[in-house]
């Protein structure tokens, strides 16, 4: 059996215990003997992924009741799994969602740090020097490329402590483990969707539904 | 005599006491009886720039101290007429300075609101809502414009506000205005980067130099 949460630009997958991600690309070129069951906020990938025999969408069987319209399936799962805490999943966008009691009391999306690279490119030819994950955010830039990493680093941090303040922030996604080390009260934790996913095809098949 | 300041997507122009924007095509597209006194951060404009006879670029005659490498001209225009403040120029980039006792500290760059909009697009189709303006900052957000417009904003503001701290924050560009209104210690200043053009062709005529 394999998990796998489907984005706009990774597939990430867990197998036995171990997690792995494949590019898009990657991922629809493969071929699996296992059963895959699967989540996915790619719409332009749903008939390609209906088509394959042994793909499970598990999406129709993930209850949500936050009042939060038009969530994406995979923010749902990491909520599902954080009875009181900020989840934060930094991938092409950076989803922050907080969850008080086990409600969801809603949440927040930003750039992804790469996509953050791509529209400073976008901007001026000047400013296509990428995001330096070293920069020092202690003293102010002075240069351009300090300037662009400052400002992505600074605003996306400072977005997330206001919200979260005292709360346990989990992270995930590709850029999940980087942000955590700006936090106090922040953990890198790649189970915060497959949590939900595995309770899901637990149940399904205790009920004898799959 | 009319002063421009010209970006990357807009030409701002004052003349006469009057201000005006105009898109760099229709700028490029118009003629001008006057002499226009310009600087020009768009490095592809200054070659077709350089052949109009009454086109006179100011870049060469004012003088940067900063220790910043690679400012941009306007950038150093609206420092140098600040002693100490902040100055925020909202155009397609949001460049953010800090001025202490006429001295440069440093400053960032962040996405303009515009360009926040398209990087949402190129995520993923689901994510191109723009970004509404009148959001609700005070409460998290239950659906997916809301997230994508409460993202863009707090945390712009939020950035703005932890390196100003109570200095006087001067807004200019496109958005300023807009920008402005959420800072108590803000205002919106259309002169700030034409102020030193302003002074620079004084002092040149002056010289005899222009």
């Amino acid at each position: 059996m394999i998990l796998c949460d489907i984005g706009n630009t990774n597939a990430h997958l867990f197998k036995d215990g171990e997690f792995s991600i494949e590019s898009l690309e990657k991922f629809l070129a493969a071929s699996f003997d296992d059963k895959v069951y699967y989540i996915c906020v790619n719409d332009a990938l749903h008939p390609i992924l209906k088509k394959r025999k042994n793909f499970v969408d598990l999406e129709a069987f993930i209850k949500s009741d936050t009042p939060y319209k038009g969530i994406g399936i995979d923010r749902v799962c990491a909520c599902k799994s954080v009875y009181d805490g900020v989840v934060v999943d930094a991938g092409s966008a950076i989803t922050v969602d907080v969850m008080s009691r086990g409600k969801h009391e809603g949440g927040f999306i930003l750039p992804g740090l790469k996509m953050y690279e791509k529209t400073y490119a976008l901007i001026s030819p000047r400013l296509d020097l990428g995001v330096d994950r070293d920069v020092s955010l202690n003293t102010l830039p002075k240069n351009t490329k300090d300037a662009l990493s400052f400002a992505v680093l600074k605003s996306v941090i400072l977005t997330i402590k206001d919200c979260a303040k005292s709360k346990k922030i989990y992270f995930a996604g590709g850029d999940g483990e980087y942000l955590s080390s700006f936090f106090e009260n922040g953990v890198f934790d790649k189970m915060v969707v497959f949590k939900t996913l595995l309770n899901t095809v637990e149940e399904l098949k205790k009920e004898g539904s799959i």
